[in-house]
């Protein structure tokens, strides 16, 4: 951040009265610009024994495989970016069901959901974010080209419930950064 | 916003290419600026039957009570935002349990989250951004003056499910404003 959104003048880098951390504060009209991490919101959705996952045209990890997921919006409900996130990148319909995972991932200062949800038809195709969409049972999942971390552990759960039958929600976080490939 | 915080020149508001909701779009550099809902984290802490409760010195709704809770920061965890604002509102130090409820806030762009945690002692006071903390129990609570629904929701929430002896993750979302006064 260089300049203010509100007035345009240049910001500086330094600790507002009250405050304890440094900010950008504008040097003309003195807003202060707080940064605050993201949501990223998906949908693990089900057809009977199989998981919607899609290949991502895009970086980061393009090529690799992922649960439908992305940024939440402002005015929209987590449940509701899960449900547009699937509708965005697997053309999908879902029933949003339980929140499942919430892993936080303070290294880059985000926090990643996860909501179990019910497909609810076969109408799906890859949309402009995926290079394909594909209904797969465990077996069949590329456990080596899975984009995120937060993902694979996701599914690693769900796999791991549903053989022990019981479905309780997963709150963790990852506390250092993947080793350099 | 009206001014590109990394060139200084004006944006405007557009659709880019490939997405689907109006954007802040710098006019020079093309900088897609996104805004993007806050977390807001809590803590219910405990202390053998009571909670610890602050009274607002600050706007909105000064003079009203909360639990300690704040805007995460980037770097952190929730866990981690949920210690550092009880610290900061309440001077206290607690142990972090579980995550307890997640509540959405649409209207605002908010999603909140409150854990349950436990006071480590009796040497807490009143931050800056306080007028007072206390203690309290069930009946000492000045429902009609908590200062925002989800920690009425919250603390409602603590209370029955004590009574019940069992705590479910609870998730849900606030549909619609608060009445006018
Ligand atoms: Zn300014
Ligand atoms: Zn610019």
């Amino acid at each position: 951040m260089n300049f203010c959104s509100n007035c345009g003048a240049a910001v500086e880098l330094r600790i507002p009265p009250g405050d304890t951390l440094p900010r950008y504060v504008c040097r003309q009209c003195t807003t202060v610009h707080y940064q605050n991490p993201k949501l990223v919101v998906g949908a693990l959705a089900q057809w009977e024994d199989r998981i919607l996952l899609c290949r991502r045209a895009i970086e980061p990890r393009h090529g690799f495989w992922t649960l439908p997921a992305g940024f939440m919006e402002n005015d929209e409900t987590t449940a509701q970016a899960a449900a547009r996130e699937t509708a965005e990148e697997a053309r999908a319909r879902i029933e949003v069901g339980e929140l499942y995972t919430m892993i936080d991932v303070p290294y880059i200062s985000q926090v990643h959901l996860v909501y179990r949800a019910r497909l609810l038809d076969l109408d799906f195709s890859a949309g402009e974010e995926s290079l394909e969409v594909a209904l797969l049972r465990e077996d069949e999942i590329p456990w080596d080209q899975i984009a995120f971390r937060t993902i694979g552990m996701t599914l690693r759960y769900f796999f791991e419930d549903r053989r022990r039958g019981n479905w309780p929600f997963h709150c963790t976080s990852l506390a250092l950064p993947p080793p350099a490939p």
